[in-house]
């Protein structure tokens, strides 16, 4: 296990490594000389860069892209925070087994493996309305699986969640972190009615008076209110940046699990994308909070990565039309 | 050649079969049972009633797509309207032989056929400021070549285009047909300085005025102000409508040409999807009087087809989850 202690954790948020500029520099100079007008291919100019800044190569390669999904289950489940029952968690698991969810089959567009990390699912997290959802074991040992499910020879990895009630504790920590009204950080989810709604905005308020005395310190909230799959993907990005595995972010409650490491580190999701936007309410919110700018917009708020997973076919355009594009000097033809 | 006058062509565009809205429904029906939140793919579940109302059947699919470039020259650059020079034309046309260009790298992630055709590039339009870009008889050839392009066995379509100058016949057109400031509908194209575009407003401004007479009629204003490969779009959109066959419409360029079919029948572009918002100025725009929501907007403006190729994988996405995914009773996972 990683991480014994929450200040060998917090060691690991603070020592960063940089990403490798030059990588980046050249990657830069060379979209220059391809036979395009410059700066045409937009954002898939600056992908390109900012792979190669943290794969650190200036010629990057998406052979290797991994999917993890982590799955969690929830006390705070009992206060009626879903439209759906908790036991869908498991169901869920095992229907990605089977092949039969939409992170199969957008992973296998994405030409990207899939793994899926159940975490004691038969233990739910406490009930961060009456005590704190995890103690410092059970989330450094959440913290622990999630960094040792990356594995440094990745090129590109997309982090997902399962976890019947976790827009909840997403929506806690994105209120600990950033303050304002819970409200404006707490939406449907998988589609809860008003009352469901005003049960989540309840509980959430809850939870912050209950913990008020410890959540400035990031860490400790994600502890409080989190649970163990935001835990998990946590440990697993900050992994990523230690390992040069450069991370796309799925929605809300992915986004809300590594809000942590920026407040941490002010580069701490550096090598982060956002993949998209989702309709989740808050999701923009947090995005905006972190100064993550979306690829995509396409009103998807189902989880399990699928957001990051359709991001990954943008990557590999960008990649192959930087590794592969003909120069105005190799293809004969005139500049402006 | 499929149109031997304007009248012909005119009855085409009048005459456009529906889709079929049963399909779509039965497409709509079937999301509603597959392991997901109702509604959470979002755009996803747009997109599968869309392929299968414009495929005419429930369950669509993606097995042949073809991106077709059409390429065409332009007297109007004449006026310096472009910051390349004409024979860059030629030049791209090769590179696309040659496999360098960007769309060459698109198409294959996307795994579509390119297909690039040269519309009489040693013979460029005439220059509007003076005089038709096309006569009937040369405008009919270029509409017709397009319609003869797209194969009724194919299951999507992407158009794009290469012309230097071409975003001034663009904006030319959608100042014609949409009316307002000319300086609302003109970008700086691949970069023209301060005074290239005070060019490209003067030209199209002095076309207008020249041909004033006649381009309330929408393919009069095509003929007289757009260019060859503009006119190709046309008709290839035309044969796409007429053979089943869903089209992804690429930028500015692309959406202007094909922005006639609209004001000749209000459903004349039901069978396209804008597949992204181009940074050319005058797109935005051109996509809201058309009422298009574009899939992506990512800061491209190099056309050749490039952002409509980008959004295939997004359409495969969708498609493979609406075919593949498990039904709550397959998967044996509870409603909420």
């Amino acid at each position: 296990m990683p991480f014994k202690s929450l200040e060998e954790l917090r060691i690991a948020c603070l020592s960063l490594p940089a990403g490798n500029e030059e990588a980046r520099s050249m990657a830069a100079q060379h979209q220059q000389v391809l036979t395009k007008p410059r700066g045409s291919l937009g954002r898939l100019e600056d992908i390109a860069g900012w792979l190669a800044c943290w794969q650190g190569r200036d010629m990057p390669k998406l052979d290797r892209v991994k999917v993890i999904v982590f799955a969690g289950n929830h006390g705070v489940t009992a206060q009626g925070v879903s439209a759906y029952p908790a036991e869908v968690t498991v169901q869920m698991v095992a229907n990605f087994a089977n092949g039969g969810a939409a992170i199969n089959q957008l992973a296998r567009v994405a030409d990207a493996e899939l793994d899926v990390i159940p975490l004691d699912l038969d233990r739910p997290t406490g009930d961060f309305t009456r005590e704190p959802a995890m103690d410092e074991a059970a989330f450094l040992a959440a913290v622990s699986t999630g960094y040792d499910a990356v594995d440094e020879n990745l090129d590109l990895v997309c982090f997902g969640e399962m976890g019947i009630g976790n827009t909840t504790p997403a929506a806690a920590i994105a209120t600990a972190l950033f303050g304002g009204d819970v409200q404006g950080w707490t939406g449907r989810g998988t589609g809860v009615d008003d009352a469901g709604l005003g049960r989540k905005v309840a509980a959430i308020e809850a939870g912050l008076k209950r913990h008020g005395a410890i959540i400035a310190d990031p860490l400790k909230a994600a502890a409080a209110l989190g649970g163990r799959e935001l835990a998990a993907i946590l440990g697993a990005t900050l992994a990523a940046r230690h390992r040069n595995v450069p991370v796309l972010l799925d929605g809300f409650v992915c986004t809300a699990a590594v809000a942590p490491l920026t407040r941490l580190h002010p580069q701490g999701l550096a090598h982060t994308l956002a993949a998209h936007v989702s309709a989740e309410a808050g999701h923009q919110r947090l995005l905006e909070a972190l100064a993550l700018a979306p690829l995509l917009d396409l009103g998807m708020r189902l989880g399990e990565g699928s957001g990051a997973c359709l991001a990954v076919n943008i990557l590999r355009s960008a990649l192959e039309c930087h590794a592969r594009m003909a120069s105005f000097a190799e293809a004969g033809v005139s500049e402006s």
